[in-house]
């Protein structure tokens, strides 16, 4: 493998903490394979067997789906160092969850699962990396889970300064960017500005730069209980 | 540690796939404590540091939490020899989602994240248990959130057999229990049997024990598009 992907990979949250020496004497000591796709082409389909870590060395894929009229709905587009379903590769249901193609001209990758458990075990910070990836996965999840019970934007907005604010504090700092926000809450991000600026204008909070200032406690918990 | 304790764990998700003489091997070699409660004691508050994993030995205990109100929620209940909080031991969120307390008498298996680590790099059979039962977590929820975005049980339902009978097949085997579809799809049991009940008597579906058979395809497209 070229050097230059080795300084790609040490960016991937998978292999960070390791330098370019470490990570390819790693990578040198198990399987794995380098695949190029075409524009268009399909890397993987729903449904498909996940039995290898892909991680994306050029270019950019997309995972779509589609829903039962047969419409395409895209999800995301991954670009290098990213790395493709790496929550689907162990548990009960190992298969892609979506289809990806290829945007571009696509390099990819490919390790099988048994060169995955032998990085896993020659290297903890490869092994910390992964399971904190999945992990925090399942935290996003599990949090996303508990706004999606909430109608309104402004619920959404209201549980989630409750949360950061519990210990009586009046004033907290969004360290999220308002994508990732919007994200968390199932939202775009112009719905989002546009409840929180509602929601100043209610004066039930203030917003001073990455800083929210609650200004009526008891509306907030009233909205969410 | 008794012998007893080591043929309670191998039934664990965690250690399956071990005998008694491997899983008293692993043990021995790490550090690891034991602590009892009892009735109604506190093992981790909401928001506390997850640096442990901790695997109930004997009794059970129960995850609750508070809402803003101060109505305390049960969440569920964990028995013996089930794991708490296996998914918030890594990643960037690492503290306890939900209050832990003794329902009874408890006895706690105490492993620092260093010794889990250990575990890891020295046995392949817990470290891949560890990551199915995490992965699982995460595939099950991408799931829950699906459903979520559905507003009624009727239409979860719809998608669910969809879902599953994809191959323009026209009966399908649920091979979940109703309880753990009704978690799925974030409601109760019994509202289940009734939306269930519901779709059989406006002929979209007809049921037969585990089986599912798809009678108006069409119309359980145009439910859920």
């Amino acid at each position: 493998m070229e050097s230059d992907i080795y300084k790609l990979l040490c960016q991937s949250s998978l292999f960070f903490g390791l330098n370019e020496k470490e990570l390819k004497t790693l990578i040198e000591n198990i399987f794995y394979q380098i695949k190029k796709y075409n524009p268009e082409e399909i890397i993987a389909y729903s449904g498909d067997n996940c039995d290898r870590l892909m991680i994306v060395l050029e270019g950019t894929v997309k995972a779509e789906m589609t829903d039962f009229s047969g419409k395409t709905i895209k999800i995301e587009d991954i670009s290098a160092p990213g790395p493709l379903a790496s929550a689907f590769l162990f548990g009960q249901n190992n298969r892609f969850p979506v289809n990806i193609s290829a945007n571009g001209q696509v390099k990819i990758l490919s390790l099988p699962k048994e060169s995955v458990i032998k990085l896993f075990q020659t290297n903890t910070i490869f092994l910390t990396n992964y399971l904190n990836s999945i992990s925090s996965r399942t935290q996003f999840l599990s949090q996303k889970i508990r706004f999606l019970t909430f109608k309104t934007i402004k619920e959404k907005i209201a549980l989630y300064i409750l949360q950061l604010a519990s210990n009586n504090l009046n004033r907290i700092t969004i360290s999220s960017s308002h994508q990732d926000l919007a994200d968390l809450f199932g939202v775009t991000r112009p719905s989002l500005s546009r409840a929180l600026g509602d929601m100043e204008k209610e004066k039930l909070i203030k917003i001073e730069k990455k800083d929210i200032i609650i200004l009526d406690r008891d509306r907030l918990n009233k909205m969410i209980s």
